[in-house]
């Protein structure tokens, strides 16, 4: 074995072949006019020629047929052995063999990702856009790079014609090497999907892809990474932050760093549960998180009153935590918030120049842009176990007003509605178990992660209480039932007027004869929200 | 497009083409003595020659020979056509071309995952390992399941050989699917381990190989589904667990549920962080987990009396816990687990006979054993945020004696030094922030999840209190520094002797201080362990 030779490649002879034909001809034409010989074989061929291009069909180079409906057409020795030759160790049995060259590939694959998502596809269908021949001829070009440059995606296709424009008609090892990796990762991600989908069909039958299983039998993921990180979660880990294939609109792995240091681990995480939490609400609001948990949060008439509002909740907590908000940030609000408090990263959906500007000289605050959109659908939620994975739909439940259950003699007025659903969305982003006082749409205690409910209603009365925040008329949102009616003594004690609970516990009644006794109202969602 | 026929299809004819000879003997010999015919190719045929079985070469069937080092040898139509041929459709065609059909392809792949993995491994050698025609040959009968059987892996040789007993020759359609199925979740490990190495060497070069990221710039996984689980996280919630493909010896996804009902989501969560914790300590020991943190941990002469211990802590979160433990269980400790609570899960290496026996008629304690195993190096932790997933190793450095640094005029006792190492190891489990008190080996108090470390510390404080366990003369585990010197003012008032904490503050000079002022040993261990 010999390291690939590590001059450029001149390419004189060019195998176009794809499925999606943007910028094919512009390519096509680019290459033709410095001499390329093209080959092409079905729809390529007829576009290419159509714009009146010389083309080859890949037939007459092989001198057999396109058979079986193009199932056959270039797994043939006069194709491979073209993309595969190694130029100064195969050139006598090429030559002997009348195998001629490919110097470059431009190859994509049957649309298998768009016809197996569309649920009224049949099993059928799916299965004939597995593409055969296309990754071969993909997986052969990208192992031969020494030789053989292979693009996948059009837009790959200007920087191909500018670097042949620059380098005499020639490509660089560099660019064949990176563009050998694209290939293999291109042709990673198709044939994850086609595990996903066919081991998520238990038989084949007509109305199999509609049985699809949500869980594939074997589940494969492609990640594309978007930085290294200096450390993990600790100093002593090595991490990188990765995004999906194709990020949802709205979601973390959209951001922009305006400005500001790199970005830490347990930056990014804190920021995803901040975006998550403060994206949910309609009117403006602030969210402040810390230890992967809200420690204040509010919505008021504007993002500076938000913020005043989310950080009274928890001062001590606020310092160093990160702020979301889910409206443009003026500079008045920026300037407010740097006067007040360490930040370490700050999310709005945009920010106004001057609150750039406010922030220009604090180089240690990490400021990052996340257009807003709609939740979507779909997303799938994991958890790394001892060498295994949990896998989960989202949980995205949101619970109105309609959904819930009056299940008190005493029934919550409007004011105690708003701050009900309020204190609901915030306790879905609160670690369990999770209990959340409320009041005017802000919090007043938040009680995160303890291993028994009564800890964490104990936790957010002390943090109102040392915040100076007066608990009673607060509502207190719980995000699973209460086993018992000692939650209810205590949140009675407390002064808290309104409970919003999911209900289900085998002591529902009891639970609710305390609510009633002490003139607490109490609604029932139906919903739980467990968040570890 | 018409739908797959379901008929059975007879085997004739098979190729025979396999890097891994397990089986390969035993398997073409009952083939032949069907009078199916041999097809074969290189070594395979070499091996089949040499135990006298009757062999056609590939080259004879395709009439090209193979070239370029074995780089092209099935890459032909007589090859592909035979294995992509629709029976009925394609037979005309067939015929026109000589083209004879492949019943059965027998395949499995170029060693490149092990390759890769030797971390001695030449660039060259890396790439040269890269299947062509063995994963086009897969995908193409893979395709074609509605007329070809495709095996992939020895393990599934002794069942095809059953069936086609059974079946008078014969492969069912079911049995066809299902190892298509399976040939296409082999390519797509395959790719994606290719994806993987390739996407992590940034250039080709003699010791590309060596300078492999540990982060590639595509990340890829393929996960096998264990089961369906009820529900995810919460009731809205769809979920199921996978494992690795390949899961490290003594994790928690080589376990065996030994009775009891399904694991819930939540069940397999805290199960993990259970059997992490107790799987650390050397000496007879016992963790309950409960919301994803230990709420009680000891170490013991035996385990019953680690037990009590490990109850006595909390034994309000203990009720309906996941409980852990690193030896065999007896049927006493057992009797006196159940008598005393509500569990979960019951995790153990194993069990005796009678103590399973103590469990049969509690039907919804799950009952788990995994055999203990030293833990595994290179495990890859991941964490999914809004369409991302961040990756870092794991946390698994382990502090020992050595590392300890005392900080403090007063020295820890040699029982204060097992205490603190104890309570360190329970820290590195506990939810960030985490406060840990213990004695004897212990715990007394645990405070866990809070967005400022002085509350940790109150809850560890109060809990110890409500379970009537004295604090004087515990020490303290904080899994991060102490920013002020607040954290040891309260703890010297709880009467804590001794701490154990990373150190590393900017204000580390005045947390000595303070501890020197109150008379407590503390020692700095220079490992954090967040954990959120």
């Amino acid at each position: 074995m010999t390291l690939p030779d590590a001059s450029p490649v001149t390419v004189r002879r060019a195998l176009l072949s794809v499925s999606d034909k943007t910028g094919l001809i512009d390519l096509a034409r680019a290459l033709a006019a410095r001499g390329v010989e093209l080959l092409s074989t079905g729809g390529s061929a007829k576009a290419l020629r159509d714009a009146g291009l010389p083309v080859r069909d890949v037939a007459d180079l092989t001198g057999f047929p396109e058979i079986m409906d193009g199932r056959v057409k270039t797994l043939h020795p006069k194709v491979h052995g073209g993309l595969l030759g190694r130029r100064g160790t195969d050139d006598a049995v090429m030559a002997e063999h009348g195998i001629e060259a490919i110097d470059l590939l431009v190859l994509n694959l049957y649309p298998f990702e768009r016809v197996s998502s569309d649920p009224d596809a049949r099993f059928a269908d799916i299965i004939e856009n597995i593409d055969i021949g296309g990754p071969a001829m993909l997986r052969a070009a990208a192992k031969n790079f020494a030789h053989v440059a292979v693009a996948t995606d059009p837009a790959q296709y200007a920087d191909l014609l500018a670097e042949l424009d620059a380098g005499g008609g020639a490509l660089s090892a560099q660019t064949r090497y990176a563009l050998a990796v694209a290939a293999f990762n291109r042709v990673a991600q198709y044939d994850a999907r086609i595990s996903d989908v066919l081991s998520a069909i238990a038989a084949p039958s007509d109305d199999g892809a509609r049985q699809r299983a949500l869980f594939p039998a074997q589940a494969n993921g492609s990640f594309v990474k978007l930085m290294d990180l200096r450390y993990g979660e600790n100093p002593h880990q090595q991490a990188a932050f990765y995004r999906d294939l194709h990020p949802a609109p709205g979601s973390l792995a959209t951001f922009t760093q305006l400005q500001g240091k790199e970005l830490s681990y347990n930056n990014i995480a804190d920021a995803d549960a901040a975006w998550e939490c403060v994206r949910q609400f309609d009117a403006p609001a602030c969210v402040i998180v810390k230890h992967a948990n809200p420690c204040g949060v509010a919505v008021a008439a504007d993002v500076g009153a938000a913020y005043g509002h989310a950080h009274a909740t928890d001062p001590t907590s606020a310092f160093g935590g990160i702020l979301a908000f889910n409206r443009p940030l003026d500079a008045t609000t920026v300037q407010t918030i740097l006067d007040r408090q360490f930040v370490e990263v700050l999310i709005a959906p945009d920010y106004e120049p001057a609150a750039l500007e406010a922030c220009a000289n604090k180089a240690n605050v990490r400021v990052l842009r996340i257009p807003l959109a709609p939740a979507s659908a779909g997303f799938i939620d994991c958890k790394r176990v001892g060498s295994g994975l949990l896998m989960q739909t989202a949980d995205d439940r949101i619970v109105t007003l309609e959904d819930l259950r009056v299940v008190t003699r005493k029934v919550p007025t409007d004011t105690q509605f708003d701050d009900l659903l309020f204190a609901w969305k915030v306790a879905r982003f609160v670690k369990s178990n999770a209990i959340v006082y409320a009041r005017d749409t802000r919090t007043i205690g938040v009680g995160a992660g303890q291993m028994s409910r009564v800890y964490s209603a104990r936790i957010a009365g002390i943090k109102a209480i040392d915040a100076g925040l007066a608990v009673p008329g607060s509502v207190m949102a719980s995000d699973a039932f209460f086993p018992f009616r000692d939650g209810l003594d205590s949140a009675a004690e407390a002064g808290i007027a309104a409970v919003i609970q999911p209900g289900g516990s085998m002591r529902d009644a009891e639970v609710i004869a305390a609510a009633d006794e002490h003139g607490i109202a109490m609604v029932f969602t139906g919903v739980r929200h467990f968040r570890h």
